[in-house]
């Protein structure tokens, strides 16, 4: 996403581009199904993170200490739970000790493994040492190695076990974390510094708001604490992207728009999926075109979160300016080339920079119930409404619809979202935003 | 307690004497048989309140219509828990209406029936008219009508259901009910300011910090959050009660300082234990100088509590200026006289003021398990060190003793008390208090 339309989903607290490694990313319309989650950060159609060959930049210093700290499970609450081990990372090797009053930089982790965020995090790693900083990486309850009730299994059980996954919890987690260590370090004078991108960054904003006594500031980096209730249109995001790619060329966006009809009008027939099949080098034969235009979705969708100016290999091994050459590969066929040919070749781009690819999988298969937390967190307390308006986006026309959603997420984990939680708890709707 | 000494507790927020009604009371050290736990407000020597009767100041227009409002059982987490209906005392004669920008005056309620604090807050109901202020006062979780689990038994059945009795789930109470009473009468732009005494003095300087998108301001009155943690010595509150004795009598104070000797003594045997029962009018024979001592000790405290300058009936019917009373009586005997009865002459003045009461009840009655939702907030997260210096105060020496404490609330509660959390979750020990 570029670097000026993505400041108009962020508060308005701090926006920074890094600038030697990729910012945290916003959001991504996922959908399960023909249904649309909130948007989430790890999508199916993303490289899994090899985390043994992690640091994408090799001339960044990126080392850490992994510790683990005693949690309660519920903090609001006193139920007799057990409580979990917490896993963070941890850099001292700058930092000027208890007298100094030099800074802890504290990084709110998303929802995913501490270790990728940690190494795709090269701007606190950066300007770390220029503080004289101790750096802490708290994993976020659920995710990575700190899952409560001992195992991913039994945390991901059901309703009643995934219950604590909250952002209010995590935030406590934050907060009790820190505490205690800098009770333990002698360190109690030594101001906090949040950071954070993505789901990570709403942390770091509603940290700095409901913890002031904790952290001095926050850098918010892509964290969309406006997506809630309407405070900005439910467009917004799809809107964002499809300008990203218009930017670069009305005509590819041009040929984005149109090529949802042309892959519809093929998929009516076996024999139209099954040239799809083929067009698209699928592994597996293709059953609705849904499911491809779900996977092509995503891939404009997660390029206009990465589209950095530099190559980078964050989601996926790209070159800088991703989008740019999506729209290049896209252009640059002679007239009279279908439309299919070209969307094949500009989403190669994402999909396959590599060219190591033979064919792709558009696997369903991490999609059990539970199995992702983001979708508990979703169909709980972080609902966010996203539309796409056939008018101003690249996109089809997809109306948010709550009722919906909110059957959805009872089926999927017998729960009801509160959606009004989140704004009622950490605010938004007076936070000045016009349209 | 006297203005000037009581402020030594408070916050650095607002702190206002209430013009022509009782300020709402901060601490009380009541003992559960031998042992201390946190302050409560409702003594178990205070006056049972007559609801039917409970509007002291005649001249004043208080009028409110009950209403209920669904409330989530846990705001923080997803267990599929039962809702409860949490009662509200609503006034909107003086209120301009949605269009005005008319202030809402939020009365955070305390540990008790809320009706008995909406009727000995007079200030707020003074003021709402000159401010053209809807007047809003919610019952807290666990008192009065508001119980989960659809009553008070049910609702302190035992740990577990007691377990959201805390103070952050009644604060997203108060946060989730003036949002959605803002949201149904138009009123979003109407600024909400916060009022409270005591420990719902504590919750309107602790919504102020956690809720600022939902309060412009918050009056927190006799409101002691730094009495957590040793922020403030732990003596503070027992050296305040004797300071208000002192200072309107040397000789008062010291006759109460060589009390408590003078009842152990007389108390050694069963002879004695006879002669005080009779001597202080008691209605059963005395068994241990404990029951007498935590009897004159509770009157002590609450005289400090309630020591306003014109008579009163919030905990008692009182004088004016009661302390003053209190040591004009312990004075006035002839010399010769022993201490023990002029003790008795001047207690009662706080436990027999109107002279109807023929002996005194120390009863123990509603000291049952989970009878009180205080002493389990205080076991859980309300934990307030107090401990009382033989050389400072009148009282004898008592050590607060974490260990104990803790001991004390597992047998009581199968609970163990956190006992750094309200620190971290609200902070304390940044705010710049000096001893």
């Amino acid at each position: 996403m570029g670097k000026t339309s993505t400041a108009n989903l962020l508060l308005p607290f701090l926006f920074v581009l890094f600038s030697s490694s990729p910012p945290l990313i916003t959001t991504e319309a996922s959908k399960l199904g023909s249904f649309r989650f909130a948007p989430r950060f790890f999508g199916r159609f993303a490289a899994n993170a090899d985390l043994n060959n992690l640091q994408t930049h090799k001339s960044l210093k990126i080392q850490y200490e992994t510790r683990y700290f005693t949690q309660v499970l519920d903090h609001f609450s006193f139920s007799n739970l057990p409580t979990f081990q917490q896993r963070y990372l941890i850099n001292t090797d700058h930092w000027l000790g208890p007298n100094s009053m030099a800074p802890i930089f504290l990084y709110c982790g998303n929802e995913g493994d501490i270790e990728w965020f940690a190494v795709n995090t090269g701007f606190v790693w950066e300007i770390a040492p220029l503080f004289n900083a101790m750096v802490v990486f708290p994993e976020h309850r659920y995710y990575g190695k700190s899952m409560p009730f001992g195992s991913r299994d039994s945390a991901y059980k059901n309703a009643a076990s995934l219950s604590y996954l909250t952002a209010e919890q995590a935030l406590a987690d934050f907060a009790a974390l820190i505490t205690d260590l800098k009770r333990n370090m002698s360190a109690e004078a030594c101001p906090v510094v949040l950071f954070g991108g993505s789901y990570g960054g709403m942390l770091a904003a509603w940290m700095r708001i409901k913890y002031p006594h904790i952290a001095i500031g926050a850098l918010a980096s892509s964290a969309p604490i406006l997506q809630f209730e309407n405070i900005v249109p439910p467009e917004t995001f799809y809107d964002i992207v499809s300008n990203d790619f218009r930017r670069e060329s009305v005509s590819c966006f041009n040929t984005i728009k149109k090529s949802w009809d042309a892959i519809e009008a093929e998929g009516q027939t076996e024999e139209g999926l099954l040239r799809l099949t083929e067009e698209f080098h699928l592994c597996r034969n293709l059953r609705s075109t849904q499911d491809l235009e779900d996977w092509l979705e995503s891939a404009y969708s997660y390029l206009a979160m990465v589209d950095y100016p530099y190559p980078s290999d964050f989601m996926m091994p790209l070159p800088g300016n991703p989008i740019k050459e999506v729209c290049r590969k896209i252009d640059s066929f002679p007239d009279g080339t279908s439309t299919l040919e070209r969307i094949f070749a500009g989403v190669s781009v994402y999909y396959n920079y590599t060219g190591v690819v033979d064919c792709f999988d558009l696997g369903e298969s991490n999609q059990d119930l539970g199995a992702d937390g983001w979708d508990w967190q979703a169909c709980t307390e972080m609902v966010m409404p996203m539309s796409s308006s056939q008018s101003t986006s690249m996109f089809t026309a997809y109306d948010f619809n709550y009722s919906s959603y909110q059957d959805e997420c009872f089926k999927h984990f017998g729960i009801k979202p509160r959606s009004r939680w989140i704004t009622t708890e950490f605010g938004g709707h007076e936070l000045g935003w016009k349209q």
